[in-house]
């Protein structure tokens, strides 16, 4: 990146490889945003962990359920909303990962008993980006002149899957499920420190609606969006998990 | 796809718009897996929907707690997991779209901007596919030629972002709600049906495992996985939940 602006661009020289110098242009965020992942999935996994804690304690609140159930039925959901959550994040990378190894052993495949067909769908797909003619033949025959090129081509502008990153993946698990844990704690605070249900429900409701507002924010503003439509967003969740929680219990409790 | 094993290909022959015919090959997945999607998307809300009302009654019930605040609890996690789920799946659509339609008119700008570092980015991807030298500036100009492809090219190979839909975005949140609602019905059968929490709790367990054995080996079997694996994996994630929501709570109850 900042090689780009220090080094004078020579378009017209080429280097070893066949590419010409980076020109200068805008600072990319990519770089930013992918240093910042960890802590995004951390903010992410608060406020989705907020809101089944919120939403089942209020209710029993609401309902006139005893101080100790509602506590304990808190930290249950919290706790499981924490292993489920970073787990099933886990596994969802796992399988994520096997079905990416089947589908390029499947194009491996293809491109030997297939040749033409797979040369035909490399030309389709750049025929869509403007390639015609010789032109087009002859960028099918540099992609398809190695085939790990060729199948790499495939994965990913034909089939759209990335190459998975087990590493990053076993982060992002660990961060959500302990994002989850953490979010999921803050609503029960006021439970715990024993105020009578109904004391703490207002509490716990004030104390949501901060968090969803604040993690709301932070996420949206992560992703380069407007942090005030992320903030109501992440309210309007909690609070419609919240009523639905209600509901659901006040009419068959 | 029936269109390319009936019409004889003639790779040398090419159509109108400069793209010789398809020639015969394997028959094609993709499209199964699209019109399946709906289907997928509720059975695998149903399958996170069964863990989180299991594991709370379950947690619950172990500690002895009386049948009415268990079965509100388990209510109350359901409603709001279900809302949760749907909705946050159509929020976090939302939030794609704008994201998608910001870095697009990022891309426009740049590409006004800095013309020759964007047709570099172009070159640098089409590089590591194997162009070189004329064929390479040859393609990069047929791509930059027309200004809303080169944008595409840039937003689905450089930045990996598909343009949202937001029809399809709905239907799967809405199968998702629905799939988590009827999923988190399940673990609570038992507890409606007024039993002792104690037989209760056994019959949840067993209906649950049944349900995450089952909905998990479809679910696996929909992306092309081993069935066996993916239910396996859904008992854990079910088994480890539920675990985490009794230690929870008898710590702290």
């Amino acid at each position: 990146m900042s090689h780009a602006s220090s080094a004078p661009a020579l378009p017209g020289e080429p280097t070893r490889d066949g590419l010409p110098p980076m020109p200068p242009g805008p600072a990319h965020e990519e770089s930013h945003f992918a240093s910042l992942a960890p802590l995004r999935d951390l903010l992410s996994g608060a406020a989705d962990g907020l809101v089944l804690p919120f939403a089942v304690t209020a209710a029993l609140a609401a309902l006139g359920v005893a101080p100790a159930p509602i506590l304990l039925s808190g930290l249950a959901v919290a706790a499981a909303g924490a292993v489920s959550a970073g787990l099933g994040h886990a596994m969802a990378a796992r399988r994520e990962a096997a079905h990416y190894l089947a589908e390029r052993a499947r194009e491996e495949e293809e491109s030997r008993l297939y040749p033409e067909r797979e040369r035909w769908e490399v030309a389709a797909i750049l025929h869509r980006y403007g390639l015609r003619g010789d032109l087009l033949r002859q960028a099918v025959e540099a992609i398809a002149g190695d085939r790990r090129r060729w199948v790499d081509f495939m994965m990913r502008f034909e089939l759209d899957l990335s190459e998975p990153d087990p590493r990053q993946a076993a982060r992002s698990a660990l961060a959500l499920g302990l994002g989850q844990a953490l979010g999921g704690l803050l609503p029960l605070l006021p439970y715990l420190l024993a105020a009578a249900p109904a004391d703490a429900l207002v509490a716990s409701a004030g104390l949501t609606a901060a968090g969803l507002l604040g993690l709301g924010g932070l996420k949206a503003r992560a992703s380069g969006l407007p942090p005030m439509g992320g903030a109501l967003q992440a309210l309007a969740l909690g609070l419609l998990s919240g009523m639905a929680a209600w509901m659901a219990a006040a009419a068959l409790g």
